[in-house]
């Protein structure tokens, strides 16, 4: 294992501690509780904004704590869901009286201790409304999910919804426009390389030198088929088409066109498949609005990529383009 | 070789469409002329800021054409110098009638090269100015250098002149500026694994399980020298600790400290070096006034990271507080 770290156990401490000396005008970092808060949180009137999973995925959701995006990030151990208590924590650290909404990628682990940390806000007065992301197209169940997997969409809502909140929304609305970002977008990803999570030592699976994992989850886990490594075409139509049609694209609509490196694969080769894509969708009639071209919602150092299509309506591209100011991305501010 | 490719020989135009279909809002991409063009270009009266350079480095350098930072870009194929044909089209692309300025890596090509297009602009009548960045204290000459190379500097200096140029200084100020920077600035880098250049389709070095190269350059050049794995906070030491003796940093002055990926590094691993050098800038008595954490000068996917350090004056850190609208750097705008 090649790895830049001192003792696996402490990853996901240090960076916490790199991010604190080094983004400390953004967020503070609470150790006790391993949470990631904005540093004016909680703000009055304000609907919190929090999310939050196993690291591994960064910048997700750290990344995104600041002004229009997350209020706080609850980081658990590399792949594994965070507690109830951290969850717990960030909910109130966030609570500034308009309530608190919780994003949630659907693993079987975050679902449910989202589900109790909102139990135990509620209980102490907190109002909290949760959305579970699900936009991964490639398996209807998986090794940690009933239902689809959450991935990323998410990075997507976070910025709209959070943006949204910002500008004043009601926790309601902002639960609204949650659900409706989740139930527009689709995703889908693969890898050509494995990942190694520092605790274990050794790669999370193993691919042939001339294969490729197609549908691949964001842990590594199994996805629609394992194939001969194919031309970054080839792969971007694989990737693509079920998606479109999935969400029913149609001709003459407009997306946001999302190319996600999984961590370990160069830009070059994320604005090939890109073009792939953009190819792809001009043939179809459909325009991309924006975009975001990039390593957002990553494993480690797994290389491959996913492709997200977002169909949008003009409240999102509004708080889309709304100012933010967080570590991994940042305009109008 | 596994990469999101279609040809070896196509990566580099088809990128580059990518960019074009992406990113019409920023830059236009002249395919004939291989170059990457601010979409506004030329602004009349203002002075013209262009790099380039082999590619395999993504986002530099034609992910920093936009407002604020470059007026174009000029990529050569991976790893090789742009020819004189395309820099001088850069240059005529963005001559707004006050001057253009070369910023130069240190590489025997590039240098040679780009005073080829300066001599030829200039016979056009278009006045040039020329910076050649060489922070990288590894080592004095190299496989593709006399002198030091120029590295992650190279980054800093083009937003801060990209700046100082949007604000309207002369092509003299802005090449003292870019010479300033280029002074204060110095960097070292590493390597845990090699990258594989398309196509060569193997890889460039071959390194054992349990060694890194410390000193390596941007292009696989070997550094200083191969040693065992270390931890993160020895690694960071040894990077930073010839920056901080180079550069003669003392108690109390101010920095920007920028921890660059490779390429095939995770975010969570770059921020663990963040950490470790937070701590050894605190033990010194350095502060951090400004920092760059990520992936933005790479060696395609190779693993590893590098260091640089600027020291800051006023109005270093005015230009590079001052708006940047690219598709690698954005803020205030």
């Amino acid at each position: 294992m090649k790895k830049l770290i001192n003792k696996p156990e402490d990853v996901v401490k240090e960076a916490l501690e790199g991010i604190a000396a080094l983004h400390s005008d953004l967020v503070r970092v609470d150790l006790e509780n391993q949470i990631i808060v904005r540093a004016d949180a909680p703000l009055q009137g304000k609907v919190g904004v929090i999310s939050g999973g196993g690291s591994g995925h960064e910048p997700m959701h750290g990344g995104f704590v600041g002004h229009g995006m997350l209020d706080a990030a609850c980081p658990g151990a590399i792949f594994t869901s965070p507690v109830p208590d951290q969850m717990l924590a960030a909910t109130k650290a966030v609570n500034g009286g308009a309530g608190v909404l919780h994003i949630v990628k659907n693993y079987t682990g975050d679902v449910l201790n989202f589900e109790m940390a909102a139990e135990l806000a509620q209980a102490e007065g907190i109002e909290v409304a949760s959305v579970v992301t699900n936009d991964d197209v490639a398996v209807q169940d998986s090794t940690y999910t009933a239902g689809r997997r959450g991935v990323g969409v998410t990075v997507l809502l976070e910025k709209i919804v959070g943006g949204m909140a910002e500008a004043g929304a009601p926790l309601a609305a902002v639960a609204e426009m949650a659900q409706r970002v989740n139930n527009q977008g689709r995703s889908m990803g693969m890898a050509l390389t494995s990942c190694t999570v520092p605790a274990k030592g050794s790669p999370t699976f193993e691919l042939g030198a001339d294969e490729m994992e197609i549908g691949i989850g964001i842990h590594g886990e199994p996805g629609r088929r394992r194939v001969k490594l194919a031309s970054a075409a080839e792969i971007t139509e694989m990737l693509a088409t079920p998606i479109i049609s999935d969400l029913g694209l149609k001709a003459g609509e407009r997306v946001l066109a999302f190319v996600n490196g999984m961590g370990g694969t160069p830009l070059i080769e994320l604005y090939v498949v890109a073009n792939e894509l953009a190819k792809i969708l001009k043939g179809k009639n459909i325009s991309i609005a924006r975009s975001l071209v990039g390593n957002y919602i990553t494993s480690l150092e797994m290389a491959g990529c996913s492709i997200t299509l977002l169909r949008l309506d003009d409240d999102m591209i509004r708080y889309w383009d709304a100012p933010v100011h967080t570590a991994a991305l940042r305009w109008g501010m």
